[in-house]
Parts: structure tokens; C-alpha cells; sequence
């Protein structure tokens, strides 16, 4: 069995925390008192009390027991079922992992699921508990305010990609690294994990800004419409990342291209000078008993002075051919 | 002629297996008794029974008889016409094959034609006849759990192809292989061909459990917008795999061109290290009759120094130049 | 004037073949007399006839007449125009080429037109003279007997790209071949000739099968869904081979930069090799007055063995580097 | 000011060109005559007397003085207006230049303005002076025929860039070319080019062929579908050669690869075989008294032997892994 | 607080400005009376200000007070709230930067917002106190205004843009440059910037133009569709560029290439010649007591002649392959 928090506003503002069942259930068929059941890690019992209290369908029921649920909002009769997939990033880690936040949204009450604790809610029930009156402008408002946090934790994240990538476009730049490539490639995953769970939250936050969802008062509409705005903006930011990586990517490979050019140039330089050098020496090293300059005084220093002249001719040519 | 199971359940809940066939005709045109038939690999006579038990359209039986035959959702006045592709996987095989399951969804019955055995046709048929009232539900929640089965079979094969990305990943990053080449090759064809049989099946489910389908009950949508939700996972996971082969591919073929870069760093060191001192020896072993040190006591010491002073100078440089 | 073929079918089922023109109009005008009419390289006073017989507007007439006219379907005032173009592919050529299948269709006739002789055309007019009752079912049901052998034409030429397909593959990994690139070349330009003619096909047949059409019978609808099914298939396939030989070229490409790496690995072994050992030559080559071991008894082979040591450590050293 | 040409056709078929304005302004109020005004190069007085004869909309003028106005189609109170981008090219140049064609469309007039001179507009001058009557088809009739010319002028160009691919190909696969890479750049560029006027044009034509325009008789809205179809079958033609562009470049790529793999091997076999070599000449040029070989009688003979045996061997071993 | 500016004009056409907080408010209320208020950098009081004097919504102010508010266009009641980005570049500038520009339109009155100071306020401003008339057209004339200057400010960046190709395609196909690449890379950056800015505004402008919008006029609607035409314009460019910047980056690579093979070829060239030359002198460099030619007269002579030949030939050879 998880851990419940349970929160019961009256029409005068009242808390009522954890209340009895029969109280619960008193309050959920008032029009004028409000609810919110939140269950960490629910088990077995927990869903059943669910049933029992609200009459949940057992789909939706049976979606809150898998964590892998997708991002999604569904209409049932006399409430609606929506899942969103929260990001949980630890500091300090590389992957990205989505947990998933289940809502259950009637009229007068709001029930989340989550198997881990989520920050949002504590932030929330934190809010509630100074100011109940919150309860009172209906259980949707509290519902805007989970999921406002729930896609604040996408920027820092954005924020942290930002900076890697200005890393990856230095190390791309700057010097022959082979710390680039995982680098680009790791920000990629991260950017291609980002966009599949931030893309099915942009389309689920259209519809509740857009379209009338029932038990959405048309105020709390208004809300969701800056939400979505956020999530465009990510949407926006993650599209920009995903083009900056493959062009940090095809700058890497040109780049690469560009130093095997150099190094090869090197290797020719140095080929096509000593070479043609090594030959002269082999030239006047052979073993014939009549040769040219050998027994001449001098002889040694002219080739030598020949050899420096074919080598600096070289050199002359090479720096005219821009290659040095 | 193919094996044929056929299941009729009365109003009171009462199964009785292969009937004959006048008794199959009653069952079929009473609205309180539901049938559920099934033929694996039909003949001609299967064929023109059902023609004559059902009535349906010969266009929809022609396309029972062709294995080929695309996933497609076809209404026929009376009954609606569906064809499914189920994955079938061997474990030890490479290659991913689709077979066909075609249905026939009347208002009270279902009939299910297959060429080849398939595991969800025997585990749906093991479960009706440990609990006939199953099949009062309506026929169409049978279709519900065939088709449940048949998509989840995709899962092991997504989880495979999940294992294998990594290892490719290990392979391109870690090691000079050339196994990575046909790995990713290979995997990427594995999951076009899934893409190829998912799409179709996610369009299908959509329209199942989203428009109203005649003799889909509204409580039985309810569960196929389930099985819909578990194919946009699939569909989800098969575009993330796709953009991850194409950046290990990206990956792969930098890695190589790296790698090349190394090789030719690694000959340049050595040539042109080694090609100056080459050129001194074949300087000293030039024959002429009067050369600098040749005949001073130490010469070849001197000399065998200055090259080794050289050979350090060039290696401090290139050490400089962060080649090593 | 080209060569016209021209069927009349009273509503008993009596065939007229090659009436004159009194009795066709006559045929034309009554609802229970139906009329197909083919004509191969028709001419300019064909035209003028159909002008004449059927009231067709001249901007139909001149798209009859250019080969080049797209396929298309246009709704004019009492038949609809169809422009179909037909795979004219002769087994041993290279070269995949498209012909057009110029429709009118009334509510009683079926009038076709093309400037080259059509295999369609042939198969249905035999078929027709065997069984002249199949007219009785409308015309309608004539041109989706046609349109279903165009169809059915490209399957043949789907399954030698398949093949091709796997040869390419096998020359990708198997050897180091100069047909590969070639071959995936004019693979491709022959997927994108097929997928330019498939794909307007796909679509009037879409709007054939779906969409509520003018002369066309609900009951020969069915019959084209069937067609639309078929292009389908045809272009999901054309768009994997596509997917394929995008697959293969960046295959082939991958493996002429492997292929390149070996080369350089060898070349770098070997000159890394033989160059300490020329340069160790080249050191007891030198002509010093005093060396060591010059004069020393087996200082040859004492040298030839330090000379063999280096090679084998630098060999053992590759061999370590997995290079060899 | 420009040059103006105006004809206006009386009911009757009377042609009068160039009129006084105030039978011009009569002419225009008359549902019975028709008016075709066009202004070449117009200046300021023009756009003031055809805002006084027709009461233009200011914007409208704007753009008509704007030579860079897009293509597009505006609705206004009483008249349409079109601004149609006409293809300039002259046979000798490279350059695809695009001016533009604008265009008031009324019930009983059509005026067309344009900066630079029109071939188009000579040839429907012409024909209008030959056949007056053309004009009480309606002036949306000169208009379509004035678009048809327009669109004509793409086809020389389509050809020329399609003998211009066949030769980028050539030029690919046949030699070691510095022409292909610029070649096909510059086609790429110009197919954009294209692509940027003809992709509007067949937007606007679709509207005029396809939805009810004002203006435009049902009649004249047939001869516009075929104008559509001319510019489906550019845009058409446009797309597959930029696809084989693309294709055509990937091939290049692949051919500098694998050219640069030929001039690799050829330099690790030369290498490979003459570097062993080599090393035997150095060690047979070692100056130790006591070597092995050297004073027996054909010493040379034998070593020069060995050193051929070594020579062949390799070049076996190249010829057995195919790199000759 | 921020920098204020009010104008409001009277039916008759005079222009009261800065007036006192009660005027202003009756000057709201009047149908008659027109406002325009520009807040530059405004602060706390100024939103508590204009929501109690208009009685803006709290969300829209909040989005007032983010400078990274994205571009949008939402109803309230009453009023329209609109969000621009406009363009900030300062002419020595790498970077394109854009400030926000937020309106609030109603039937009466413009309110303006913006965090930095922008030319097209100050430029509207003057035209108002000039002919102050232009208020009573309607306030979202002003709109207009402000917006069309907005949209102005792209064409001197864009020209920018199209320059700086030039010159990366000069750089690619003239020279061996270092420049080439981060020059590419930069202006994709800008052009990938630069559409996501251009991208929303372009949306906006369609329904500013197409749809019917609250407080926005018929008349001014038609002026709204000229701006949109711009925007269309500039999207259409920005797409060009980046296509164009593609096939730069393209060409870049593959000249990158080409330059590889021509150092490799000249690289292989040298060491084709000189190698062969080098084993000759190798040869007669061996110490054998019998060696042919060495102590033949003219010995000497005789084998450079064969070595010049060998070079002669080679560097035949190598013509002919149309290497050099």
C-alpha cells in the first residue's frame, strides 16, 4: 500500500486532511466541496479503494499499475484520465528518465497516481496547505498547477543541452578531439529521448488549452494556454538542437576530412623532399670504378650544395602551392 | 479442407463446440446466441461453406486465399471484413516474417481464417472454453483479445532490437570492427520491415478505437483504444530505433574515417622520422674520396649522435603537435 | 485511322461486334445497351467521330492525343475522363517506360483509347467475347477489369528490383566490386520511374474505391477497393526498396572507406617494417674508416639478427594492434 | 509612361483598338464590350489613369510596381488580381531570370501590366487582332491563353536541364572529371530556381482550375485544368530531377572515394614491392668484411635472382587479391 | 517605470498627448476617441496601471514581463493580445537577436510593450504627431504600421545572407580555404535562427489576413495581406538558402576530397618514380667483388641513361593516365 495524502476543501474554504472514508466519500458527492487524493506507489488495495470511492474504469486503472504508460488523455464517463510523463533528471547523471504521472479529473475532485515521489506534488501540496482557498477555484486549477511544474523541469534540462552543444562546436573547432564525436552523439540521444516524451505533452496541453475538455472550467483554459505555450517553446528548442547537432556533426566529419588532408600534405612534403634527396646520395654511392665528381676535390661538397639547392627549390615550391 | 473450431454460446452461457451446421445457421441468425468460428489453412470447400453460412462477399474471401495480403479494415453490408499481420518470430531466426489473420466481425458472430497455426488463436480459445460467458460479451471482444495478442507479440522482438542497438553502439565506439557494418545493416532492415507491418496495424487500431465502428460495442472500443495505445508505443520505439541506427551508422563512418586518420598519422611519424636519417646514411655511404668525418676517429659516432639528435627533435615535435 | 474494336451488349446478353454507326448511336442512347469501344492509334478522324458518336469536349480529345498526359480522373457533363498510365515493360531491357489508357466512361459505355497496342486490352476482349453477359454488369465493371491488369503488371517488375536489390547487397559485402555503385544507381532511377507512375495511380484509385464517382456502380466500387488495395502494396514496397538502396549506398560507401583502411593499414605496415631495417642497412653502409662491428667476425650476422628482432617486435606490435 | 495596347470588342466582334478613354470608360460599363488594356513598363501617370478608369486598389498598384511581387491571387471588390512570375530565359545564358505578369481580371475586362516585354502577350495580341471574336468568349479566355504561353516557356528549359543531367551522369561514371562537381551544383541550383516560380504557379492554377474564382466563366475554368495539369506534370519533372540530382552527387562522391582507394593501392603496391627490395640492396651494401654471398663467384647473379623471385611473388599475391 | 508615450485622437482629428489617467479613461470608453499607448521597459506600476485602466488579463501582462515570450496571437475578451519578435541586428554584428514586441488591440485603443527600444515605434511615432488623422483610420492601422516595419527589418539581414553565399561558394569552388567551413556553418546557424523567428510570424500574419479577426478592420485586413506577402517572401528565401547552404556544404566536402586526391596522387607519383630510381643505385651500391658494369668504361653513364629512361617512362605513363 502506498503512501496517501489526502486533501478535502469545503466551500468555506475548510481543510480537512485525510479524512475517513465515509467523510471522503460525503465530500466527492457535494458540489461544493472539493478533493484531492494524491497515492505514491499505490498497491492492489489502493486501486481497489479507488474503484470502490470513484468507480474508475479498470483500464485506466490497470494503465496507472504499468509505469510505461504513454502520454495521454482519455475521456471516461463523469471524469477524465490523463497521463503525463514527468522528466526525473538527477543532477549529477547523464540519461534522462520519464516517470509518469496518472490524473484522474472529476468535477469536484482530483486523484494522482505516481509510483515514485514527485517533486511537483510535493510543491504543490506545500502551496495547498498554506492557502486551501486554492482547492476552492476547483480541482482542475490545482491539475494546471502539477503539470505548470512538470514542464518546468524540461528548461534546466534544455539550459544543460544549450551549454554541451557550445562545447561540441568548440571541440569541433578548436582542436583535433576525440572526446567531439561521443560527445555529439550522446547529446543526440538525449535530444531524440527530450522530443519523445516532450512531443506527446505539447499535442495532450493543445487540447486542454484549445479544445473544451469537460470538468476544465473555461478560466482555468486560460492557464493551460501558457503551459502549452511553454511546451511549444521546447518543442521550438529541441527542433533548433536537433538541426545545430547534425550541422556540428557534418562540420566533426569535414573537419576530420580537412586533418587527414594536413597530415597527408605533411607526409608529402616530407616524400617528395627527401626522396628525390636520398636518390643523389644512392646516385654517388654506387660502386662503379669510373664516376663523375668522386675523385674531383670538392667533389662532396658540390652534390651536397646540388642536394640543398634541389631541397630548397622544393621547399620554394611547396610555399607557393600554399602548402605550408 | 482446413481444421475448423467452432464455438456457439447460447444467452444462459451454454458452449457447444462444433455444432452442426443447421444448428450453426440458428445460433448465427439468433440474437441471443454467439458464435465464434475458426479455420486454420482453409480449402475451397471452407470457402464456399462460409459463403453459404454467412453469406459474405466473394472479393473479401479472395483476399483470405492470398497470403499477401495487406492489414486493411473493410465494411460489407452486415458484417465488417479485417486483416490483421501478426508477427511471427522464431527466437533463434534473423528474419522477421508476417503472417495474415483475416476476421469476419458480424453483430453475433466472429469468424477468424488463418493459413498458418497461430499462438493467440489457441491461448483465446483455451481461455473461452475455461469461461464461455466470455463470448456473451459480444464477438467482439474476442477480436479484442486476438488482436491484443497479436500486438503484444511485437514487444520481445522491440526488446531484441533494443539489445542489439547497444551492442552496435559498443561495437562502433569501443573496437575496430568490422561486425558493426552488418549489424547496424541488419537491424536496420529488421526494423523497416516492422515499421512496414506496425504502420498499417497502429491506422487500423486508431480507427477501431476511435470511430464507431458498426458491431464494436462502445464498452469493447474502450479496450481497443488500449491495444491502439500499445501499438503508438510500438510505432514510438520504432522511429526512435530508426533515428539511433542512422547516428550509430553517422558514428560508424567517423569512427572509420578516425581511424584512417590514426593509420596515416601513425605512417607519417615513422616516414618522416626515419626517411631524414635514411638520407644521412646514403650521404655518409656516398664514395667519394674525400669526405668530411669519414676518416676523423669517432666520425661515425659523431654522426650516429646527429642522428639521433634529429630522430628526438622530430619526435618532440610531433609530440608537441599532440600526434602521439 | 487506327484500329477500333467495338462490342455492343443488348440486355439479353446478344454481342454485336463492329456495329455501323446508326446502330451504335442507337446503342449509345438506350439505358439497356451497353457499348465499349477501343481504339488503338487513333487519328485525327477518330476524334472527329467520338466527337460526333459521344459529345466528348475537345479538351479531353487533345490530352488523347499527347502521349505524355499525366493519369488523371476529370468529371465532365454526363462521363467521367480517366488517364491511366500502363508499365510497358519488355523482359530483357533496362529501361522501365509508361504508356498511357485514355477512359471514357458513360453510364452505358466505356470508350478506351491508346496509342499503343496494350496487353490489358487484349485479355479483356477475349474474355469478353467468351462471356459478352459480363458487359450487362455495366461498363464500369469493363474498365476495372482493365485498370486491374495495369495493375497487375507491376508485380513482375517489383520482384526483379527485389532481386536486384539482393544483388546488390551480396556484391556490397562479399567483394570489392566496381559494379555495385552502378547497379544501386540505376536501381534507384528505376524505384523513382515506378514510384512517378505509381503514385498518381494510387491516388485515382483511392478516389475510385472511396469516393462516390459518377457511372461508377456501388457494387464495382467494392471491386476497385480491391485495385487501391493492390497499389498499395505497390507503394509500400516501392518506398522500402527506396529506404533499402538509401540503406545499401551508405553500406557501399562505408566499405569503400573500410576497403581504404586496409590499403593504408598494409601500406603502413610495410613501411614501417622496412624502413628501420633500410635504415639500419643504410647505417653499416656508410663509409667510416672506423665503425663497429664492420670488422668484427660475424658482425654480419649479428646485425642481420638485430635487424630480424626489430621486425619481429614491430610485427608482434601490429599483430597486438589487431591490424593484421 | 508605357507603351499601351487596347483593344476593346463590341458584342458584335467589332475590334477598336486603342481607344479614347471616355469610350473606353463606356466599354467598361458595358456588359456587352469587352476591353484587353495592356501596359508595358508603366509609370506613375499609368497607375493614376488605370485607378481612375477602374478604381484599382491602391495595394494592388503597389505591387504591380514592385518588380519582385510574388505569385499570387487576390480577391478585391469587382475584379481579381493575379500576379503570375513568367519565365525570361534567353537560349545562350545560364541564369533562370523570372518577371512577373500582373493581371486585373473583371467581368468585362482584363488588364495586364508588366516591366519587361512579353512574349506571350505579342502572340495573344496577335491572334485577338486576327480573330476579334476570341475576346467575347470573355476576357478570362485572353487570360488563360496568356497563362497557357507562360507556363509553355518552362518545357525548353526542363529540356535543357534534362540533356544536362544525362550529361552529369556521363561525366560521373565515365572520367575522372573536375566538371561534374560544378555541373551538377549549378543544375541543382537552377532546378531550385525553377522550383521557387513553378511551385506557386501551380498553387494558383490549381485554385483557378479546381474552386470557383469570380470572373472566371465555368467554361474557361475547363481550359484552366489543363493549364494545372501542364504545371503538375513541371512540378513533377522538377522533383525527380532533383531527386536524381541528389543521387548523381551521392555517385560522384562515391566515385572520388573510390578513385582515391585505385591511386592508393597503386602506391602501396609500388611501395610494397620495391621497399623489400630495397632493404636487400642496403643489406648487401653494408660495409663488413666478412659477408656472406659477396665474394662467391655470381654472388650478384644469385641475390638478383632472389630479389626478382621476391618482385614476382608479391605481385602475385596483389594479382590474387585482385588489386591489379 | 518605464518610458511612456500616449496619443489620443479625437473624431475630429485632434491629438492630445500624454494625457492625464481620467481623460485617458474617458477617451477609452468613447467610441469616437482613438488611443495608441507605448510602454518602453515597463515596470511593476505599469502593469498594475494598465490593468486597471484596461483591465487586461494577468496572464498576458505576465507574458509581457518575459522577454522570451514566443510569437503568438490570442483573443480575450474584448481585446487581442498579440506577441511579434522583431528583429535586432546591429549592422557590425555576427549574432541575430530578437526583442519581443507585445500589443494589446481593442476597438479603440493599441497598447504597445516592449523591453529595448525599437526603430519602428519611434518611426511610427513621428508619422502620427505628423498627420495625427491616421488614428482615426483605426487603431489596428497602427498595428499595421508597427508591424509592416517589423517585417521590413528582415530584408537588409537577408541580403546579408544572400552576399555571404557568394561568398561561401566562391570560397568552396576558387580556393583551398579554412574559411569555407565555419563561414557555411555560421550562416546556417543564421538562417536556422532567423526561420525560427520568421516561421511564427509568417502564421500570425496569415490569420491577420485571411481570418476574420476581432478589432481588426476589413480595410486594414487587405493591408495586412500585403505584410504577409512579405513574410511569404522571406520564408520562401530562407528555405532557398538553406537548400543553398546544403549543397554548399555538399560541394565543400566533396572538394575536400577532390584535394585529397590530387596529394595523394602527386604524393604516389613521387614515390612511383623515385622509388624504382633509388633500388637501381641500390643495386650497384652492393659490395660484390663481380658486378656487371661496374668496371666497364662509361659504366656509369650507361645505367643513369637507364634510369632517366625508367623516369622518362613513368612519367609517360602517368600523362597518359591524365594525372598530372
Amino acid at each position: 500500500m502506498g503512501a496517501i495524502q489526502c486533501y478535502v476543501v469545503r466551500g468555506n474554504g475548510a481543510l480537512v486532511a485525510d479524512p475517513p472514508d465515509e467523510a471522503l466519500r460525503a465530500a466527492i458527492s457535494s458540489p461544493t466541496d472539493f478533493v484531492w487524493m494524491d497515492l505514491e506507489a499505490p498497491g492492489e488495495t489502493d486501486y481497489a479503494r479507488l474503484k470502490h470511492l470513484y468507480g474508475f474504469h479498470e483500464l485506466a486503472l490497470e494503465d496507472c499499475a504499468n509505469p510505461e504508460t504513454r502520454t495521454k488523455l482519455e475521456s471516461y464517463d463523469g471524469y477524465v484520465f490523463l497521463v503525463c510523463r514527468a522528466i526525473n533528471h538527477n543532477p549529477g547523471e547523464e540519461a534522462v528518465d520519464t516517470v509518469p504521472l496518472f490524473s484522474f479529473l472529476g468535477e469536484t475532485y482530483l486523484v494522482t497516481l505516481h509510483p515514485d515521489p514527485l517533486r511537483s506534488i510535493a510543491a504543490v501540496g506545500d502551496r495547498l496547505r498554506k492557502n486551501p482557498r486554492l482547492l476552492t477555484e476547483g480541482p482542475d486549477r490545482i491539475l494546471h498547477l502539477l503539470i505548470d511544474h512538470l514542464v518546468d523541469y524540461y528548461f534546466p534540462l534544455l539550459d544543460a543541452i544549450d551549454e554541451r552543444l557550445d562545447r561540441c562546436e568548440d571541440e569541433v573547432f578548436r582542436e583535433v578531439s576525440r572526446q567531439a564525436l561521443p560527445l555529439i552523439f550522446r547529446t543526440k540521444r538525449e535530444v531524440l529521448a527530450l522530443r519523445r516524451s516532450a512531443g506527446p505533452l505539447r499535442e495532450i496541453l493543445g487540447v486542454l488549452a484549445n479544445r473544451g475538455i469537460p470538468h476544465i472550467r473555461p478560466g482555468t483554459q486560460l492557464y493551460f494556454r501558457d503551459v502549452h505555450d511553454h511546451t511549444l517553446r521546447i518543442a521550438d528548442n529541441l527542433e533548433t538542437y536537433r538541426d545545430m547537432l547534425t550541422s556540428t556533426l557534418e562540420a566533426h566529419l569535414s573537419q576530420v576530412s580537412n586533418r587527414l588532408n594536413e597530415v597527408m600534405k605533411q607526409l608529402t612534403i616530407v616524400a617528395t623532399i627527401l626522396l628525390p634527396l636520398t636518390f643523389i646520395t644512392g646516385l654517388f654511392g654506387m660502386n662503379f670504378e669510373e664516376m663523375p665528381l668522386t675523385r674531383a676535390a670538392g667533389g662532396f661538397w658540390v652534390v651536397a650544395g646540388g642536394m640543398a639547392a634541389v631541397a630548397a627549390a622544393l621547399a620554394w615550391y611547396f610555399k607557393r602551392k600554399d602548402w605550408w
